[in-house]
């Protein structure tokens, strides 16, 4: 009767919170009548030949339709495909066939890439919206160019979304399937910047632990996004990241209020935030910053600082110091989490020991995780042991958790590197600190192997950083015959910048325990300006290209 | 690698929270340690023929070693039968046979009882512990009295409990055993005032399950017995019931400090919890009442109120209002629970809107349930459907979990009547709030069915003894050819005792909507004494026998 399935938390909400409600752009319903369009919707799917283990493919922003179609595929069975819009085309393009998608469901809001992506599948069923403009996006003829194999363009013209929904009875039964919570419940893929994507699939028992035991750390630990019964969810993470982080899961397993932001800009959320009365949200560094910054510039930011009493979850990439002080000041209380696509939630902040001093309460919530029930973490060093819990060592975050998929799919030699002996082998540098926690300090790829031992070169650059006049600071690995890679440090500075300062300034962040001897770059190079990828980032692989002979 | 099976909880224990305490008796150590014993106790099941799917039974008060053994046992896929040392003896020798035990574990205090149990076995291992006395208890002539069928007393002399252990090496790997969530974890048996007890099933997936969902409903929501990762936990529950609801299962989940009680009486639990910091227990109304009596004897009351800042889940029959505000008086803030033996834990009291008046709060607390994450109830009249949720209708109430059994052991007739189409008739009667909450208010059994329709005789009890002079009310039915039954008002009090009085009264509880105009008893008798159970409870048996022509 309760076979441990993804859409048993809906039907569960709809029967134990059936009042408490979901809110998208002009929607406003219940969770029971969320689970009535659910059961309706898989009910259609038949018409479109979606059966247990069809792969169909949802590129969506964070609406209603995401929510409801990450029920109504699992009642059925099929494998829902997180379409990540952000992937550039080709890479997007790639994830379709190589999951082999079927079915593609496409908000009119990504009509251009939709149309790119038809050709892939054998069918597209269109979400409009009332009102809405596309945005500009890739167009068809693009994906084109950048497409391998195709296949046959017998797209069928197909009822919407909302018609397909129409077409089944209220109040029927939810189809008849025979599944287990072993069956594959979604599949989506890496954003690594190297290489192809990489796809993961995950069962409905993996996609139900993950996120509730998100949930569980968050209620049980002194931390800063707490979750209560109380709270109204607003997922700023997109659902193509791994389901949004668990939210559409455990937010009806909760009884909690959701919100849905669609396509909400900052001072969108913020006046979401407000009219709905969110207390609990999930978002990168980079989402919390422009969230401030529309916080700072709406009509009287004083009054409505007291107001926001936001917690939010946050991770994905390392949280600035300066941001985590500035969320403090205005009323945003948050935790840190870790994780990824190839290993789903891992660990969060969490406050072990009461803590008086408020500022060392901030910095240990924006910079140290605990493992969530059920998951092992270790750091090991290049030989696979492991570290000393000294709070300075760097070694390799190795994960264990009853969620790890089995490996990459169709991809065994990415797996065999990743997947050792049940330990996932993160790709990230960690130290592990005496209390048991962790402190994520870099990528594998970007790190300094030195004799045999990683420096973490985001430390060093955060210490070259302090130094007056220095505008940005990159480190990188130069060949060295031999230590095998010795550190480059490149500064973009004025001309005035003096070695000796940047020399004095590293002797003393040695002599006070920040980075050990070895960390210290043998070269210190000033650069006018340090190039830059897309999205804002130092361009590492520009500067190992120039800087290594 | 990792399989949702119940030792699992320990091992991540140990790995996340190894240096977190246990405390038992004489007994201190960490998950770390206890892991390790529990390990080399499980190496040494061999010897004494334990593998996969031998009954094991436990006899013992809630220490270190019942601890380790709920774990033990899991790793080789034992499983293990709670003995009820409450139990009659004829009965608890049933269950033996019944559960088709193969060896006991009892400890030495247990001995008279072990030596009765014996014969029915292949071997009993004792467990011993320095410095105890056996305490009075039942022979074994008495067991054999009893007994049925009986087994050939071939039972050699083994090793004893700490042997076990020592025989095996610290530091070896768990003993390698093909297991699955599905298979059999424990087996235990109602406690049914009625007929033999039943026996139920629980697979290591419901038992890792409900008490998890029990500690997930506590951190979420707004309850006296809020849990949290600091917390220390005191299970005063036996072991033997649910597993102490499952507290030896949540606490190392949690990560947090375990104070086992032993024997101790309320005097000894109050020091344990002075003593070990216990911020957490639970217990029965009447150990409640037992603990504060303790603390009210203690030497300086006034002052020791504020220090005691506990937390208890209390449940397993009604809290008695006065208790209640007692309780609430003297710093414990609590949660009521219910469930039972034959459906795990199902619901426990929440307050779902934010409540300012403190009273009502307590009120709240100690009265109503919600249904915890993934369970469904529903109150129904005696033809299947639900009654309205008004607060006022009674019925039966009916749940729905993931980790309800499919049946009671060997025991077809009471299955079909219990277990119907996935739901638990429960044979408790409540009624169904408006805001979706529950409130148990009668046995089916004890209840009065007046024209089809329940009376709710211990709410009519209530109402009877707030009346001046009365000592105790029993409400019990008597034959009626026109509505089937009919309410017969027993009131133990003085001979000036009014008959208009008491019907004075019951009116104005009827006009304040307190209860039904129908359910005001047709006939009150004013007795000298009415009847008690050994347990100090109305016995109703004997009153009906007297009462019934």
């Amino acid at each position: 009767m309760r076979h441990g399935l993804i859409p048993e938390l809906l039907a569960d909400a709809a029967w134990q919170s059936g009042d408490v409600e979901v809110v998208s752009g002009q929607v406003r319903y219940t969770y029971a009548e969320a689970w009535e369009r659910v059961v309706r919707l898989a009910r259609s799917m038949k018409q479109i030949g979606i059966h247990k283990g069809t792969v169909v493919g949802v590129l969506d922003v964070n609406s209603h339709r995401y929510f409801e179609l990450q029920y109504a595929l699992g009642l059925v069975g099929a494998v829902v495909h997180t379409l990540n819009f952000r992937l550039p085309l080709a890479d997007l393009a790639f994830t379709v066939q190589h999951a082999r998608d079927e079915v593609l469901f496409v908000w009119d809001g990504f009509r251009p890439l939709g149309e790119a992506l038809r050709r892939f599948v054998r069918g597209v069923v269109w979400m409009p919206e009332a009102g809405s403009a596309p945005p500009a996006a890739a167009t068809a003829e693009a994906a084109l160019a950048v497409a391998g194999e195709t296949r046959p363009a017998d797209v069928s013209e197909w009822p919407d979304y909302e018609s397909l929904i129409q077409s089944q009875p209220a109040g029927a039964a939810p189809p008849p399937v025979e599944l287990q919570d072993t069956d594959a419940y979604s599949v989506f893929y890496t954003t690594g910047t190297t290489g192809r994507p990489k796809g993961m699939i995950y069962r409905h028992r993996d996609m139900m632990l993950a996120p509730l035991q998100i949930a569980h750390h968050l209620a049980i630990h002194d931390t800063g996004a707490a979750l209560r019964a109380g709270d109204t969810i607003m997922p700023l993470i997109p659902f193509f990241h791994i389901h949004g982080w668990g939210t559409p899961f455990f937010a009806p397993y909760l009884g909690n209020k959701l919100v849905l932001p669609e396509r909400a800009d900052a001072a969108a959320q913020l006046a979401l935030i407000r009219a709905e009365q969110v207390t609990w949200s999930n978002m990168v560094p980079t989402q919390l910053a422009m969230l401030l910054d529309a916080l700072a510039d709406g009509p009287s930011p004083d009054a409505t600082v007291a107001q926001l009493r936001l917690k939010v979850l946050t991770g994905g990439s390392p949280l600035p110091s300066g941001l985590a002080k500035r969320a403090h000041r205005a009323g945003v209380a948050f935790s840190l989490i870790y994780g990824g696509s190839d290993q789903l939630g891992a660990a969060i902040s969490a406050v072990r020991q009461p803590m008086s001093d408020e500022a060392l309460r901030v910095q240990s919530l924006s910079t140290t995780v605990q493992p969530l029930p059920m998951v092992r973490m270790r750091v090991c060093d290049t030989t696979g042991h492991d570290v000393p819990r000294d709070g300075a060592t760097v070694g390799e975050l190795w994960v264990q958790s009853p969620w790890l998929p089995s490996g990459y799919l169709d991809n065994p030699a990415a797996s065999q590197a990743a997947y050792q002996d049940g330990w996932f082998h993160s790709g990230d540098l960690a130290v592990w600190l005496p209390d048991g926690s962790f402190q994520v300090v870099d990528r594998v790829k970007d790190a300094v192997k030195s004799g045999g031992e990683w420096i973490a070169t985001s430390v060093v650059e955060a210490v070259l950083s302090e130094i007056p006049g220095v505008a940005l600071a990159a480190v990188i690995p130069v060949p060295d015959e031999r230590w095998g890679e010795r550190p480059l440090a490149i500064l973009q500075a004025g001309e005035d910048l003096q070695e000796e300062t940047v020399r004095a300034h590293l002797d003393s962040a040695v002599a006070s325990g920040v980075i050990a001897r070895f960390w210290v770059p043998d070269r210190i190079q000033r650069v006018a300006e340090i190039p830059l990828t897309s999205a804002g980032k130092v361009h590492k692989a520009a500067l190992r290209a120039q800087y290594t002979p």
